[in-house]
């Protein structure tokens, strides 16, 4: 906790941000989409160039995080190396491809007045973003809120503070560089923790929206702190559904991958739901080559019965997110068996069935509800990237305004534009 | 303030309301189209057989808000007759006419590697609205939510208690008698304020969104209290601003009528603006027609030099939401001047410009940032019905999700469908 001195500081700090964003917000709605996306371009060549700055700045924060004994995960999702950078400048660039999504007309119809109504996308206007150790959302997220028209405010953790300083210079040297306002993308400049609840509950006149991005008790938080709307998801507890009629081959390939590709991703599966009317061999295979693939299997009786390498789950194990080479394994009743199962134990991110028979991927895909659903396809397909959004702000799965991957288009909201030539109401 | 021994009841009354409601929610998303309008055009059958009951209803509710002295502008919203119910009858009738918004697809693209997403609506879930004296907003929301796929709880004000009830009846049965679960529509049964209090604080488990509508005191109550999103607006500052370039007669036409056709709507203009540029006597026609027809005007040194009868606005008349035959006057400069002025004191409803000049237009259509702007027509169109979309459950200011008026269309969300043959990440 910080003292009364500091958190007088810290208020007037993050209410000068809170304005600046706010004034560039205004003025970036406006910018024309050839001087964003040179402005992204810029920054991508920023990137390389100071990639020596970067390393160095990176180097600090590992030394740090070194002496404070962080697990072997978090440093590896602090570490940067040229490769990683590279990534990151091409993702700018990519952003910088993709269609601006402020100004698109998403409808448009004639009343019998003759009244022309269009309803058109504008940006959302001043997004605050929270995160942990990775330095690389500092890229990703200030470059989807520029080309979406948004200002924004980040607040990394303090894990990856001089990481994402060092990144952060490079953003504003681009936009200074190609005349659009710097403070479109601002870092909080310091890591007193009273800044983010400040960010969370005393900034309603200036943040639109708050946009969580690291672990469990990171989100819960913001969830339940913040006085904006937060776009983003706690768990993933991600379910693949093996219907009687899959296909052998398909199973297998697509629950390996759901689960074992990278098991710490919010995209990757948590339960596999075998149908009690898939063919005993299917079933033996598809748990065989998990197990081959190195995954720990939590199954039920009738699992536990068709591979004895299965451990007997307990109740826990259900709807819970492993993050890990674990996987719960249930058999279930059909489509219906399954849908119960994650109506009950999901968290509404990425389901998958895998079948042969259209009408039961249908019904699994028009009841569960879920912010993606997937027939024939891996769980880990559930991210912006592969969605073709260029790069993702995080996952939504609150039902109002933004749902599944969060790009540069789900950071814009619309409004109403009416051509009338005199028109009044009776 | 209710005794411990009510909120206690209230507790469990509200809890067996939000698990009802969840229930039906999870039923009427997969109900037909032809269901649901079935329910919609029965519903409004039972609206005239059952006009004598609700007649009835309405008198016990009239008669004791003549007790309380309500004000005679209360007393007209609550009244009911013939007339009225059939309008009611007829807006039902019109939401069964619309396209059903559940299951629409909004979006497809195909990925490199084969995969098709979609993006499809979705029912938001349990919608809670919370509303005053109107009897009319127990059928229009309902059916809105009906239509859509939303379950509803209804909090009606204690003035239209008797009214509400019965118009519930008939929404009830019409839903029984097709087929369609009768706690979609759900009423609460008590005029204790408490109530509220626990439907916007204590359901979030079963609500997914509140919409208030009513006066101002109850729209801050809500967006102070509410746990769950809130769609709405505070206030409807709408401003007309008559560019050099505009035609005289649409300004006189327009501004007259987005002024006094309906003053004590959200659509009504509050604040005139005139271009320093515009020829004098245009100026002077257009304010001698808002006097002409009633209105006061509270005009600045410039429009109070143009025409004597103009009183001297004070700072509170910017951006005040008089409800009533007075307007607010400003001279500003040009389009630029309008919009700046727009900025400080609008409340993000509706705003029109008047001009003959597309770039100005243009400009100002582009700069508001308001849900609705209009060209050449007047403030009082923001309205569901004038849309084309049949009613409206509200118009919302708020950028997230649902902008402008808000209609069945508006009450869904959307989910991603992925259709793939087997696909894996890599």
């Amino acid at each position: 906790m910080s003292k009364p001195a500091e958190q007088l500081d810290i208020a007037s700090t993050m209410q000068g941000i809170g304005r600046a964003a706010r004034r560039a917000a205004a003025e970036l709605a406006r910018v024309a989409t050839a001087d964003k996306n040179n402005a992204l371009r810029r920054a991508a060549g920023h990137l390389r160039e100071q990639s020596r700055r970067i390393l160095d700045a990176n180097a600090k924060d590992i030394s740090a995080a070194t002496e404070h004994r962080l697990s072997a995960a978090m440093l590896d999702r602090l570490r940067l190396d040229p490769a990683r950078i590279e990534a990151m400048a091409e993702g700018l660039e990519a952003i910088a491809e993709l269609p601006d999504p402020v100004g698109e007309q998403i409808d448009q119809w004639r009343r019998p007045n003759g009244l022309l109504i269009q309803r058109v996308r504008v940006p959302l206007g001043v997004i605050g973003i929270i995160y942990e150790s990775r330095p690389n959302v500092t890229a990703d997220a200030a470059a989807l809120c520029i080309k979406s028209g948004n200002a924004v405010i980040l607040r990394g953790g303090s894990e990856s503070y001089f990481s994402s300083r060092a990144i952060h210079a490079c953003l504003v040297d681009a936009l200074q560089e190609t005349g659009l306002p710097p403070d479109a993308v601002q870092m909080v400049p310091t890591v007193d923790r009273a800044a983010v609840g400040y960010l969370l509950r005393d900034m309603t006149a200036y943040v639109d929206v708050v946009v969580p991005r690291g672990g469990r008790n990171l989100i819960a938080r913001v969830q339940r702190d913040a006085r904006v709307p937060v776009l983003g998801h706690l768990e993933g507890i991600c379910h693949v559904f093996v219907e009687r009629s899959a296909d052998a081959d398909k199973a297998v390939a697509i629950v390996v991958n759901a689960k074992m590709r990278r098991t710490g991703i919010c995209g990757a599966a948590e339960t596999l739901l075998l149908d009690e009317a898939l063919d005993v061999a299917v079933a033996r295979r598809v748990m065989s080559a998990l197990i081959d693939a190195g995954c720990e299997l939590r199954g039920d009786a009738r699992a536990c019965e068709l591979d004895d390498r299965v451990v007997c789950a307990s109740d826990e194990d259900w709807g819970h997110e492993f993050l890990d080479a674990v996987i719960a394994v249930r058999f279930v009743d059909g489509v219906g068996g399954a849908v119960a199962h994650i109506a009950r134990f999901g968290s509404g991110h990425t389901e998958a069935i895998v079948t042969e028979d259209r009408a039961a991927a249908q019904r699994f895909l028009g009841e569960v509800d879920s912010a993606i659903v997937m027939h024939n396809a891996s769980t880990q397909f559930a991210d912006g990237g592969e969605f073709g959004m260029g790069a993702e702000i995080g996952i939504a799965t609150g039902k109002l305004h933004a749902r599944g991957p969060v790009g540069a288009q789900q950071l814009t909201s619309y409004k109403y534009v009416v051509r009338g030539d005199g028109q009044t109401r009776l």
